[in-house]
């Protein structure tokens, strides 16, 4: 996987640039280390992304109408990362002329869609003819082994994000904490699990991806990786436990990484998973409380582990008082430490979870 | 997937041929409707299949020293069945040779290996050559869909097994509760996901190979074909909620097909994941009542559901008495209908499966 510091970034995101759909395109742009050029999105062209992610001036980039609007600007760009993905995977024709454009311009090009772009005959042949390169993010290692038990390291502390629903933030947040760990001087690692963290951390697993009997085996292994890398090794999570359609993969995180503590993210106001398919059934969010007991029974099936944090996302809610009096009353509900990491900050939060990580028994000394 | 009434196997279990690294021989064995003709395991050589599945004369079937042996007897096979996995994944050389000489004297190859001998090229070549068929029951299906939170169809009543470990009976509860069912003129289907199954009943999809993102929706179009077959559909589990390697599989069933009721098949005397990958580590079994609440709290994230009725694999109590006695304790202790069905006959357990089911208020009517 290529290093992303001297990669120059055009992200594709027509029609698609929010948080939902675009989160591909909004994490490598709040969280990655590329230099990023201009957002493709002739829906919002004329914009910047400064009206989405605030004011930072890392965020003064300029969505733009076309690739070739995009490549007029200096220095030009290096690679073209696919900030979307299709509805029912196929790439829609527009797309497909984009992208062999890029290819044809000599951009690399960088992709964490299902179906991949470097197996497309069209697209694999004109990489080589302009001698770019394709990028598949989500195509599984070639290691194809179940689970062994591995044990972790002595003095590791394996921290993993689950969630109450899909797409409100478990990789922001773990990312966040990641940076207050680093802050605090502590020897720390970030377990991409998703194409999007592995397009900012330049390596991991979409576990998505992995075949099932193999999943706990990736993610055991990954876990090992994190542990050589650092001492803190903070776990992206994917979906949540009482998702109809992600719910597996879910449960092959918690018992592959056999974390032991789980900082479950929130979205207060989200009180469905967002679930399209079919309109005409719900799916309610579990209560808290009562999901936060359950994802410790469901993990300590194979190895203990507790929920000591929880992660709020609040951007459901405009204002900050309000947030910050939402944020004081799930404290008050779950007796747990609560803060929205990404909104106000981790510091406070990754101080919590260093006490309650450090007193549990199961946390074996260096 | 060819049809199994005309097939005349031999099946491959070379130093295998047991209950546990057999347990696909034994269960095309048992449960399939192919003509067995021989079992191929020169350390058992000489022997019976009666001696492991009992005197019923559908199990004389003789164990022979090699595959021209085998081809000796008339009328004459047509296909061999890969009955056990290599471990690690890859054929031993002495098992090329023997697939190579099947396949050269015409015979169809049946595999539910994770390695597609298809893709071989030595075998692919080899079937053009002699006109043989490669059929390898792990590939998965062409379509990736993530599950809808589909409905079930009215009057439809979805049953699957789950278990406290893998390998242990849930497919062979699954096909004698269905056979019960039959008698009792009720309209089944039988769904399988895993190679045995599918071997067995032609249709099906070994789910443990479907790329996790996926198997929710695989497992739930599973379900919509079975509602489709019948009225009673009794899904094959896999794996067990708590394994330190499968249990992303297990949930996926769960959460996929959303059964109105679950079957859990235990097998008393095993006290701990036979899981020897690491031997210093244990990972024993939950307690009954406790897991089978948390079945039901885990189920109940996505749809109602409920244990009950227990199906105990007591092969490893040789005295029958014991057997019914410890059967008898167990019924007490979790106060659910308990029976050894595959053992003692499953009629009077599908009797009370029947009352359960028809009773659960998340039943609809036809």
């Amino acid at each position: 996987m290529p290093a992303s510091a001297d990669r120059r970034l055009v992200i594709l995101a027509e029609g698609n640039f929010n948080y939902h759909n675009g989160k591909t395109a909004m994490g490598v742009i709040r969280f990655g280390r590329d230099t990023v050029l201009a957002v493709i999105d002739s829906e919002q062209a004329g914009g910047n992304v400064q009206s989405w992610l605030g004011d930072n001036p890392r965020f003064a980039i300029p969505i733009v109408e076309s690739l070739s609007e995009a490549l007029g600007i200096e220095p030009r760009a290096n690679g073209l990362m696919i900030g979307i993905a299709p509805t029912g995977g196929r790439l829609p024709d527009s797309w497909r002329e984009v992208i062999l454009a890029a290819i044809a311009a000599g951009l690399d090009v960088h992709s964490g869609l299902h179906s991949f772009l470097g197996d497309d005959p069209e697209f694999a042949a004109a990489a080589v003819a302009a001698d770019a390169s394709i990028v598949d993010y989500r195509r599984p290692p070639d290691r194809h082994e179940t689970a062994v038990g591995r044990r972790h390291g002595a003095g590791k502390r394996v921290i993993l994000t689950v969630g109450t629903d899909c797409a409100i933030g478990k990789m922001s947040v773990a990312l966040e904490l990641r940076r207050a760990a680093v802050e605090a001087g502590r020897s720390t690692a970030f377990v991409a699990t998703g194409q999007t963290g592995m397009m900012i951390e330049g390596w991991g697993v979409a576990v998505d991806r992995v075949i099932s009997d193999f999943v706990q085996g990736a993610v055991e292994e990954l876990v090992a990786e994190g542990e050589r890398r650092g001492d803190w090794v903070l776990v992206e999570g994917q979906g949540s436990l009482d998702h109809p359609a992600y719910s597996c993969v879910t449960l092959g995180l918690i018992h592959g990484a056999t974390p032991h503590a789980m900082v479950l993210v929130h979205k207060p106001g989200l009180t469905a998973h967002e679930f399209s398919h079919l309109p005409e059934r719900s799916f309610p969010l579990a209560p808290l409380p009562d999901f936060i007991r359950l994802h410790e029974q469901v993990a300590g099936l194979v190895a203990p582990s507790r929920v000591v944090a929880l992660a709020l996302n609040t951007s459901l809610i405009a204002d900050e008082v309000q947030a910050r009096e939402v944020i004081a009353a799930i404290g008050e509900e779950t007796g747990l430490p609560c803060a929205d990491p990404v909104r106000f900050g981790g510091d406070g939060l990754w101080r919590d979870i260093e006490t309650a990580v450090d007193a549990l028994p199961w946390v074996t000394p260096a």
